[in-house]
């Protein structure tokens, strides 16, 4: 019998909770021990009350093999996480933010004690991502991650896309369906897939990568008319979580980027969460699924207390070696620019001599849209750096192309 | 040191023994002891070649832990799989024939012997999908699986949609191209995609599942104008491999199938596979990736050789109970209807009836497309046979949307 102790009772552990009475017939060797929760009457007349706790004394003292973390935020979760640790429980967390930053450590200390800790609920919620990444594909060499991690953006972005609406608006309908916090930073700035695409990186590429070193780029400055012209090539406009490994350096980012119509992750829309990496053995295999919620989420937590159970070990090993994160993907890539400038004949004039597939999306009274390939992001943002420089431009705007 | 003994040394055992040696310097405990071989003249001056043997007693005199069986077919493969799991071997085999005609047999083997039999490669080539859904999704009763399992057809298929080539041009080039065999008829058929829904069905709904049971469709009769009428809809056409648990039934069909335009599986094109699982839990999750070829195929089985030698074993059991499939799915469904008719109009107003959301596709001189929903399949195919026997219609074809 594997005694399980629950830190946290809000959305995640309710799911956790249905999951383990919904399996009582086929999965009959689990038992809760123990619940900790920060206010006890929140909870009053939910399954299991007899054995909340808000005393973390006392949770710790009860008897358990799992502990489970699903309150989220780093702080008390890491001390109780190490703690747990340290008492030589097995722990299985969905928190991102916690092995985003501490996850190397947490790991280290999980091994001095011979226990597991496990964390597939950080990324990608109910979708089977790390299970498969760490233990299905490790002949592979991943050279590269394109994801959709953040479901309140691309939730956004959906409507935004479907409903040519502005961002407000429909930053707005999120928080009032509950796909979007009152204080919604975290997500649309791109900080809460950017910690996901360093915990996956970091997996991946066998090297810390940290989230804070990763491009960000959130999707606030979005307008309608961004996606007025992406429509017009072909493209939606996603939430982009990339990183590449190339030689030993790694580029990553997050940010807005065009996504060919047609193409994998074109069809991930709403709070769905998708993923494709590129391996050099088996090329691109690609995830999808639900990327939050009770019952997703819970999912992905229960298979990691299952694969605890069954002593079904993974090797997710603790990578320290940061490695250097470069900004700018020096690929052939296609771009829309979005131009300010009083002088668009001029302006074209210019970067046709330096770009000569280009081609004219759309014109205002002072703005021009343009698309063009070319050989590194870095080439056309010096060009358009260099005419506004010389007065040609006012400001500009760019959307890269994902492959 | 765990010693690998090879039975086959094709497309797939090459994959399998160049992954051996990309990955040495990370996975340094694997040996390769013995490759049998039907032929030994064919295999001259390839890598391990002083390994080689055309003798099966010779092969089974040789140490070994992992037997990995890639010679396809049924017989011997069937013999010698058993054969190595009597002698307490652990077995990873890449051959879905063999595991949807003796899989349960072979899984009884395997316990009883204390020995773990693996065979993700069998279903997806390099994909992830067994694992996922018996590790990662344990927790969640499966209700549907729907997926693009067979690769020689989807690349007919694309071909057809693409370029709007007959059936014999587009299958003239797989076979050229190497993607589809001189006898196709396994593919094309849809024998092979069936086996691989067989598979994955009884482990999703931990009954037997035979694919003989399996409602089979080919692709060998869809025609030019099929795809015509099907794009003007906004669908492509795609051998769907579909079943669906409902109480006690499971309904499951192989059949050519609509599949709307800007859905994860409109997607899949060419050679590529995919499987949609819905989960009670986690909802709908989705795989992709290449179905077949020497290394992603040679990746799965490296997997499989990983968890064994990682001591990582799944909870694959044999499911004897065979469970009814109905051929006939009775929810709503969209279906497009080619009928050949001298009585056009006389058609459409009896059909109109029954069925009043009916929309004209196209017409010819002696026939009608027509679209529409029907309560059931059972209900428009009755239909359509009453027409036909009161002599309003001389045949039909019908191509329903995969939802």
């Amino acid at each position: 019998m594997a005694k399980i102790a629950l830190m946290g009772y809000g959305v995640v552990g309710s799911g956790l909770i249905e999951l383990i009475d919904n399996n009582k017939s086929k999965i009959d060797n689990l038992e809760v021990s123990s619940i900790l929760v920060r206010c006890l009457s929140k909870h009053e007349g939910k399954k299991y009350s007899e054995y909340l706790t808000d005393n973390v004394e006392e949770f710790f003292s009860q008897e358990s093999d799992i502990v489970v973390e699903v309150m989220g935020s780093l702080h008390p979760a890491y001390e109780y996480v190490k703690r747990a640790l340290q008492a030589k429980k097995h722990v299985v967390t969905a928190n991102k933010d916690l092995i985003a930053e501490y996850g190397g450590e947490l790991l280290s200390l999980a091994k001095e004690s011979g226990v597991t800790l496990k964390f597939e609920a950080s990324v990608g919620g109910g979708i089977p991502i790390l299970k498969p990444l760490i233990e299905s594909l490790e002949g592979n060499s991943i050279k590269s991650i394109r994801g959709i991690l953040n479901g309140t953006t691309n939730y956004i972005l959906t409507k935004m896309y479907n409903e040519n609406v502005d961002y407000e608006e429909a930053l707005k309908e999120a928080q009032a369906l509950g796909f979007a916090e009152a204080n919604p930073d975290s997500d649309v700035l791109g900080y809460d897939a950017a910690r996901k695409l360093a915990i996956l990186s970091t997996i991946a590429y066998k090297n810390r990568i940290s989230w804070k070193n990763i491009n960000i780029e959130g999707i606030n400055n979005l307008e309608r008319q961004d996606f007025i012209y992406a429509k017009e090539l072909g493209y939606r406009i996603k939430l982009i979580a990339e990183s590449i490994m190339e030689g030993d350096q790694v580029y990553a980012s997050v940010r807005p980027a065009l996504v060919k119509e047609g193409s994998i992750l074109s069809t991930i829309n709403n709070e769905v969460n998708g993923v494709v990496f590129h391996g050099d053995a088996v090329g691109e295999v690609s995830f999808t699924g639900k990327g939050a919620g009770m019952l997703p989420t819970g999912s992905a937590v229960f298979g990691d207390v299952l694969d605890i159970i069954r002593g079904r070990k993974e090797t997710s090993e603790n990578y320290l070696n940061e490695i250097l994160v470069n900004r700018y993907i020096d690929s052939e890539v296609g771009v829309l620019i979005r131009i300010k400038t009083e002088e668009k004949k001029n302006v074209i004039k210019k970067l046709r001599l330096e770009f000569p597939d280009l081609q004219l999306v759309g014109e205002k009274r002072d703005e021009l849209a343009l698309y063009m390939n070319t050989l590194g992001e870095t080439k056309i943002h010096d060009a358009l750096e260099r005419l506004k420089l010389e007065g040609n431009i006012i400001s500009f705007k760019k959307l890269l192309r994902a492959v």
